[in-house]
């Protein structure tokens, strides 16, 4: 028997499923579809060398400890962020995170004790089901469609259950979600604020992807949906977005914007967490934000993704035909793909492994039920030369594969 | 009734005993003896800036998502100064972690359920009480004495102790603790050892500390003499150290070395709290411990802090004289003074701040019982000249509260 006795969530630990990809990622010549990264090359690194000179110039601010919520410069830069997202909000209503998980993290902590029920919209990203187990939560998984989260099933799911199994929680990704890579229209973004309200949960609206859109039609975040709805009372959606999408990941620098009584408890629970997001960090992400080269940066980003999603669509429809089926993502990183109920995924995964193309098989992201005919197809790290060749591999894999 | 139920531990939080003296720290002219702040006078800023440089000119590494265990190049580092304080590890055993706050934060994660006993010796860091309390954990406090805990009063507390109440897990801070200053002795550190062996503890040594030693009579950590008892065995030992004390606290950089089994739980922790610590600080950290200037860097801030150390307890000594009690740290930041019983602690503090001075009521530290004739002086941030002063206007408030 070991010395050591875990509790019940890690004793027998699962590593992240993505994770466990890494030792394919590593074979010479191998084309990886499957990480989440965001492409490097498209990384500001004058900009933000810059900005780390600057933050590392003006004192010592930047290596000392500071203030829990974030450094007042950069929670007005990200309050700034979220006006021009349809937002009512100021730098008082920002906690800076260590990553938008943080944020998902430090809500946990403060509103869900193990056996409460949380509403997640399935297929879901991964670390977020594994901090729901880890958590104890009881996942009730939420279909969604071609729109999003499919707002009145959950009505029904809702209308349908026990009042003592009623969510304290929903998890969505409004924007371009990982894996799905859909937008979720503004009907049911107003619907799903409605519902919140009618049956008492606390939508978690996840936006690191909202900025990168291949069109201006967006419609404003949930928060602001309930804002409408609620005027200056209790806003029941907590708005989480990142800047590891859109300026670089290394910083690990995230946000919340909540009701006031849902930030201060965050705030408390960050302080025995890791006191503060990295001063460091923070004072590189607001003197870039301050200096004027993100909106560009960001412009550039889109272009090229927009590229890179056209390729692997066209290509993968020119390609595979009717043995797949997607959306096409009006932004972000992801398409998610189903494929023909008659190839075994094993099968499929095995030979594209072995032509040398990678992609995350689609049961990373149930809890339970999983559709094992699907996968995550993510456009965002190789460029087009080489998302052309992982669609040749694709299709020699399915043509094994049948 | 509010639209938000929080879970029992943060339906009324608590902030941070030492944040609610923020207000006063404001006030023009006060010196503080309060914060547990390094002194930024003595932070390398510009071997800093210049690894900041490096870090962002090598690539795209610092911008990237990294591995949850920490780069490659930070834990080789970090496992050279584990092997230099008497520790036999490799980069492998070592976790970085977001500052050494997070590496408690995860400890509880993977070992404490509600209710379980852990041992804290008492008066305590307070944000490890806040972090025991939000995880529901029943604090046994542990008396500590001139030499550290007191080994022999924990095990005669351990023989008395119902089966089903005794500790998973004890918290230690052996070098220079928060808030008393004292040096845990070597023949302790091997009691303390056979003690957990004994009872099947895991014992937390917190070493932020250990590198700022006034003399070089310093003993290996409790997790090298736990390798001495136990060979190639479990290492009940769990060691966290940072760079916050001894480089710049906003790096946000601390570390783990565990037994295996505990390391690659914190791992699958960390992945749902906040995927990985900061890459820039990693990158910035790497490199300026590879640049050499880490040994003058801290050897300076020693002899520094020394001289406040002297300047304050000479101070203290000549002028209240029989009043107070404290012992002569050997090492750290911090003095941990009691007080005459006669003196009532609230006036105290109210002249002291009308004098314009300020320190940590001793009460902050206690999680039960508290001795609130003891305060908290900090001599890392003033300079000498200030330190004097402050014992000018102590002496002050101490006329005016007796």
């Amino acid at each position: 028997m070991s010395f050591f006795q875990f509790t019940p969530a890690f004793a027998n630990p699962q590593g992240s499923p993505i994770r466990e990809l890494f030792p394919y990622l590593s074979r010479p010549g191998m084309i990886s579809l499957a990480g989440g990264y965001p492409s490097p090359s498209l990384f500001d690194q004058e900009g933000l060398a810059a900005a780390a000179a600057q933050a590392m110039a003006t004192g010592a601010t930047a290596l000392q400890y500071g203030a829990t919520e974030g450094s007042p410069a950069l929670r007005e830069q990200l309050a700034a962020q979220c006006q021009a997202r349809g937002i009512r909000c100021s730098a008082g209503d920002v906690l800076v995170t260590t990553g938008s998980q943080q944020g998902f993290d430090l809500l946990l902590r403060v509103l869900i004790q193990p056996g409460d029920t949380v509403c997640v919209e399935t297929p879901a990203y991964p670390a977020t089901l594994a901090a729901l187990r880890q958590a104890g939560a009881r996942i009730l998984s939420t279909p969604v469609d071609g729109d999003g989260l499919d707002v009145e099933a959950l009505a029904a799911m809702l209308a349908a259950l026990p009042v003592a199994e009623r969510p304290k929680l929903l998890y969505t990704v409004p924007n371009f979600s990982n894996p799905c890579g859909t937008l979720l229209v503004q009907q049911r973004r107003e619907r799903l604020v409605q519902l919140a309200l009618q049956y008492g949960f606390v939508v978690v609206e996840d936006d690191p992807y909202g900025e990168l859109a291949f069109t201006d039609a967006r419609p404003a975040p949930v928060y602001a949906a309930a804002q409408q709805q609620v005027g200056e009372g209790e806003n029941p959606v907590v708005y989480l977005s990142s800047l590891s999408k859109t300026v670089a990941p290394g910083l690990r620098v995230g946000w919340m914007v909540a009701d006031p009584a849902v930030l201060r408890r965050c705030t408390v629970a960050k302080q025995t967490n890791d006191l503060c997001t990295s001063p460091l960090a923070q004072a590189v992400a607001a003197s870039y934000l301050q200096s004027g080269r993100y909106g560009q940066a960001v412009a550039k980003a889109c272009a090229e993704y927009l590229r890179r999603m056209l390729a692997l669509t066209q290509g993968l429809k020119a390609r595979l035909g009717d043995l797949v089926q997607f959306v096409q993502p009006a932004g972000g990183m992801f398409v998610w793909m189903t494929f023909d109920a008659r190839i075994d995924p094993q099968k499929l995964f095995d030979a594209a492994v072995a032509a040398h193309v990678i992609f995350v098989p689609g049961k990373a992201f149930y809890a339970d039920n999983a559709n094992l005919h699907s996968m995550r197809l993510s456009f965002a790290a190789p460029d087009v030369a080489q998302i052309g060749q992982a669609v040749d591999r694709l299709t020699e894999a399915f043509d094994k594969a049948k």
